[in-house]
């Protein structure tokens, strides 16, 4: 019997980057930031209704990790999310690599996130902080049963005025396989400011997933 | 007894093209690519929940073609939709040919699908993969009862988001339907690229029917 | 006893009037035409679910005379939905020539809808057809009650995919008391085209409401 | 036994104020006052559906007053309401400044709200207006039951449609406490107009929730 759920998770996450960091990557100087965000944002929306029913729709290892730390998932399988994650966002850069390449150009621009010169406090701040609000919310609204039909909805539109903030600031990830699969592609100050964007959005989820415990306790 | 099923389809498609296509050909400058991505996805929340009951709201050939081949749908009744969806567009087409000459000009501009040269590989690989993510998602919301209030403006949205990428690559279309009745009032180039905007949705809707198959297999 | 259905629909149409044309007066060169496509969509979406059990949330002449010729209201009761959604929109201009006088300068700018010269046959295809789609939208989706819930989210992005397209070909009317408040208080050109604003909604909604008796007959 | 929902309304507000006034310092350029107003409007789609379980989502001291007044609530609670509410915007405004400062250069705007010199009508009248409006939507649409799934998107896109509408005019408050945390860190003019955006929401607010009283006697 196929892995399913994997599979979901693997797809879900190429979306994500092929219409978030593609918008940016293709149509970024017409759209501006505001289409920009809203793409990453659709794309959640996409995923959760066209696709959720089979794993839950994470895309996101810190969500993934949020959710295993609230209890609601087991090790073993939260780790598979991951790597498909990971997976997920290298074939979604890999498909913008494609398209860039099949302009008759080089491509090297994939919507990779980095910070500017002096700015990795804010870029720290930023991402952290942006990320315990994206997975407490999306703990919190996956935690009544009388949300299921709106819930993704919610989440996208969330990912949206994230985004809305922090495209000046760090590209916005709060999500270290969107920042991990353009990064390879990318290279360069992409690579080298990588461990931020895998170090502080996980870290951020794992802080949701204790908070919702807390929260939870009878 | 009158085929209402048919006529929904003719309507809604021509919904599409006038509201998509005519925002890009009357607003495009003021608008520019978002509000263009928006007229398209919104046009298929107008279309869904005011006339969806009475065909499904496919208005498009892709779309149908994968419903079909997920086994939802007769053969004989599927060819009656892409009928009647190309009919809608030509006529959603011929609106916007009346407005334009309506303000006492030439009309040369029908949101026509098109690629720069040199871009054919791009435009081959982004139409089939956004349509295969596009029909597939279809194919997933509506496989589950309990998303059918919210199909519609999941769908819509999910269309949105691909127009946020794809505007610049090739005007994006996902659609034969929606790309046959512009370019037959636009000719030129739009018409000599028209298999492509024919072929690779089409392919892409199979494939995707081909896909839900496997997936729903018990 | 107090007829709280007038008073929704007075208070319904001055929301869509301070709203929409409000955002074209006061911030119009900022937002752009998306921006106040979406200001007009979401004044439904605010009238739709904060004071639409009180009346239906017409809030336009337009919806009403369909509504009417569709069977589903008494004359009497449109007529005086008509009348309190007229001296709404007035009441709403008013608010806004309180705010921009408030400024300190003169008031000429509110939200008019016109055309440019020799553009009258684009105005009155667009206005008929938009009112056309935008009304039949209406009365197929409140004519399920499944989408109770979704239908105002639903009529309200579909009044922005219309903006999205028509705001330069007329400012997009398809109601005739949003047309007329503005024009009083603006004059001049507003003024002389009204008649156009006037008819040629009402025609549509009269004849979306005889479409709805033939597709709804047994 | 910890006091969850007024936790709940410190961090609404502090996610209000950091999604929308963070949207304005960080992103306005790049966004303009259409993403600043989807920004404002998303982050009570944040908050409505992710922590609005545990207190209503109000995030705002208007929106606190209205449900008092309409006999909804009782004093004391509204009273420990509204303060979270202000401490949660200064938190919010905490973290812009901690960004700001976190890019190497000093921090000088909060989102914060004024209105021009002459304007002062102008405001005043904008302000009560789009409050009491926006106040007795919100206390129209949790009014019903059946509202319940969609209210947080409802009560969301009615904010961005007023922040569509007045940005321009005093960069729109309709909310004390979010009016409150930003000057107190922007200080000057700011601080000097804050009078004014403390009491004509607050009074808005009452107004109506007294309308409500009025509209749902018996």
């Amino acid at each position: 019997m196929f892995a399913k759920h994997y599979l979901a998770e693997f797809f879900g996450t190429l979306i994500l980057v092929l219409f978030g960091c593609g918008a940016a990557v293709f149509a970024g100087p017409e759209i501006g930031h505001t289409g920009i965000a809203f793409a990453f944002g659709l794309a959640i929306v996409t995923v959760a209704y066209g696709f959720g029913h089979w794993s839950g729709a994470h895309v996101n290892p810190a969500v993934t990790l949020g959710v295993l730390i609230a209890g609601r998932m087991r090790p073993q399988r939260a780790l598979g999310y991951i790597v498909a994650q990971c997976l997920g966002a290298m074939a979604g850069a890999a498909i913008i690599y494609l398209i860039a390449t099949g302009q008759g150009g080089t491509a090297t621009q994939f919507g990779q996130n980095q910070y500017a010169d002096g700015a990795l406090q804010a870029a720290l701040v930023f991402e952290f902080v942006a990320t315990l609000i994206f997975v407490s919310m999306i703990l919190g609204v996956t935690s009544r049963a009388e949300n299921a039909l709106i819930a993704g909805v919610a989440i996208g539109l969330t990912l949206t005025a994230i985004h809305l903030v922090g495209i000046p600031l760090t590209g916005t990830s709060v999500n270290p396989a969107r920042s991990l699969g353009p990064a390879l592609f990318a290279g360069g100050i992409a690579l080298s400011q990588l461990w931020l964007f895998l170090l502080a959005p996980a870290a951020a989820g794992v802080i949701a997933g204790m908070g919702q415990r807390l929260l939870e306790r009878p």
